[in-house]
């Protein structure tokens, strides 16, 4: 038997091993739906915290539920390493590592690099290499084959085989989870393509398969695209609202009422979370080096970019409207994750403005339900308040950066002195009063 | 009983007139479903041709059926007239008029501005005046109110209503039609919003009031801001795209395996149609008034413009790969109708890339099966001709410019010597062979 009709047998008996590298908020909830399945999974880890918590059966990710990740550690079917030579254990690794982004908007690859040398060095015969990470069409062919063929001496097609299947986690979302998202599968030929869709199989319900993986690394950047420039021009087009006295918010809602040809999204301070302010950058990069330029792409991160300083001129300007400076008052922000209900400050637009903010002068704390305390881009740490009444009333400004849905909002507005709304909390005022300004 | 009361017991009993002015692709169809509810409408034209079409019951609109407008014409529901002084007999007057660009894509407001002094000039006390035409946000209030209260000497809110309500007429499309696509209401006043609510009641399945027409003018603008950014991203990142070996047609199809946060776009030679390409710049002319720059709607008219000239390109290369010139080749256009299996060819991007070609020296002819002539922007008047296997043969370059159902794409790849593919109309080609070239 050659070593696919192997592999493809042990994916049909599920008694393929499965490698996940990156034990994050994509690769433990992967882990665990192989897992669940019965399949057992290694993962790889280079937070010492982390495998030790998935050893003692111990979930670090809202997405999981605790019993899922307990049961199949208690199983045996789910352990985690940081010693990266036991690549050599598993028949199939799947690559679920970050693809930040460095100040100069320029894709780090450090991770996915170092990932692909791991795997070279020790991968056996046969395994099959998958990655998760968003990052720029070409990256599977033209940056991990080299890399891997190089460290092994081995050969794609022949010895090993690629695909490109890019992660949809949307963290937070009550309905769609790993499990039960459709997912995008492009392996690097024929025989790959055959392994990927047999291996997913059996831990996603529905794969959509594509020709190629720089197809299908092109389809997750379309979507995070299609957000990034929807997201900035409402926010644009919030800003002149605001000019003209028309409450965005009301207009949005009732151009859903178009039963076709519309999706609403909304303003805010900017825009967060680990993908939509990234993975444009990760198309503009390679477009560059075509001599292309992506305009839109390249106006909307503008308009993102400029979010949080317009928020602060908000703010500052609501001030002197009750005659006050920004220097010297206090400001109590309220939210710091990037979206409603969710315990993740990644990249967040409220980190930004809270340092414009103090950078000013102002006296700045903030309270979030969810996070107690945060560290901003600078290295700065934040510790959260207690939204006591005294907290709220002793702020010169509150201001709504995220929009939690536990938040007592009517309770807020009566105690302030004086709200900043950039999400709409505040439903009852159109587009500002004595008390509340709206974006 | 006061002239509001007097109005409102007219539209409760369907004793209300309804004028309409302007009996083209919005306003006919709206005649019609009002008076398939038994009220009486006069619709004011000024072209004699429709009027006397109107009269006679016989239908020039694509949308409506023609047994329902014969059936309204017979009972004497509805009829037409060129005589705006008759606007004296109506009691409600609802504005279907043309909102263009002029070339320096400045709104054209003369059509708006012509209605509203002939309805000021001849309108009685208590009537309820609507517009529908796109335009920017505070046209109602700030453009037409002044120019109606100087005509008739009476006063908006005292002896007559304003109100602006979007159509929302979606041409071609099967099941949104204009009774049974919700439609935005934003009146001036509690009381205008009273009577619009009740006389678009008796057309309209559901209405979605707002709180102004201000907001009501911004939802419309929105709504088609949407499509024009989303299209002019699409076409971007198609270009790209195709500079990358990457089909984008397969990557939209993918993406829309995501089961939420995505909705498809698709490339093409430009944008086209009455909405799309005019209304944001609707929004531009008011932002630049308040020194706002959109940069997104900028951004996307730039791209939008840009696409012929790219076709144009695309042509040119694809006849150099056989050899040939542009200058002196046949270039047949299939589609001049700016979207699929409809017979309207106004801002028609198919137009401007057979303009471009034919002024490089090609000898350009189209063909589209539901359109047998149209004029240019030039005042050239283009007749199509018959697609028979000699003309499709006898072409340098057949190029796919509106996707029609009905064209027979296997016969036409046989027969041609070479294909340019605007539209993903060749399907069984990814990017590119020896024949076909995609956009």
């Amino acid at each position: 038997m050659n070593i696919k009709d192997k592999l493809l047998e042990a994916i049909a008996t599920k008694k393929v091993v499965v490698g996940v590298i990156g034990l994050g908020y994509v690769g433990l909830p992967l882990a665990v739906s192989f897992a669940k399945k019965g399949v057992k999974v290694l993962g790889f880890e280079k937070s010492v915290k982390k495998a030790q918590a998935v050893n003692e059966g111990r979930n670090y990710i809202a997405d999981i539920e605790d019993s899922d990740l307990a049961q199949v550690q208690e199983k045996g079917l789910l352990s985690a390493t940081t010693d990266f030579s036991r690549i050599a254990e598993v028949d199939a690794v799947i690559i679920c590592v970050p693809t930040p982004l460095d100040k100069y908007k320029k894709p780090d690859m450090s991770f996915i690099e170092a990932s692909c040398k791991d795997i070279g060095k020790h991968m056996k015969k046969g395994t099959f290499i998958s990655l998760e990470s968003t990052t720029y069409p070409t990256t599977t062919e033209d940056f991990m084959k080299p890399i891997i063929e190089k460290e092994s001496g081995m050969r794609e097609g022949n010895d090993f085989w690629l695909c490109f299947s890019p992660e949809r986690v949307d963290p937070g979302n009550k309905t769609y989870k790993t499990a039960n998202t459709p997912k995008v599968v492009g392996a690097l030929g024929k025989d790959a393509q055959e392994i990927a869709l047999a291996l997913y199989g059996i831990a996603i319900e529905n794969l959509y398969p594509v020709s190629s993986p720089r197809v299908a690394e092109m389809v997750k950047i379309l979507e995070n695209t299609y957000r990034l420039v929807n997201i900035s021009m409402i926010n644009e087009i919030a800003l002149l609202s605001g000019k003209m006295n028309i409450n965005i918010w009301e207009v949005i809602e009732a151009a859903k009422s178009k039963p076709y040809g519309f999706q609403a999204f909304y303003p805010g301070p900017g825009i967060g979370g680990h993908c939509i302010p990234l993975d444009p950058f990760y198309l503009e990069h390679i477009a560059k080096g075509l001599n292309f330029d992506l305009t839109m792409i390249n106006t909307a991160g503008n308009i993102n970019n400029l979010m949080p300083y317009r928020m602060m001129n908000k703010i500052a300007f609501a001030l002197n409207r009750q005659k006050k400076a920004m220097n010297g008052s206090k400001v109590l922000f309220l939210g710091v994750a990037y979206k409603p209900d969710i315990d993740d400050a990644r990249e967040s637009p409220a980190l930004l403005v809270m340092d414009l903010v103090a950078r000013k002068g102002a006296k700045v704390s903030f309270h979030d339900p969810y996070i107690a305390e945060v560290t901003d881009e600078h290295g700065r740490l934040w510790k959260g308040v207690h939204l006591t009444d005294d907290a709220i009333s002793q702020a010169d400004c509150v201001v709504f950066t995220t929009n939690h849905s536990c938040f007592d909002v009517p309770r807020i507005v009566e105690k302030a002195k004086l709200v900043v709304d950039t999400r709409n909390a505040v439903k009852s005022v159109s587009i500002e009063d004595d008390k509340v300004f709206k974006l």
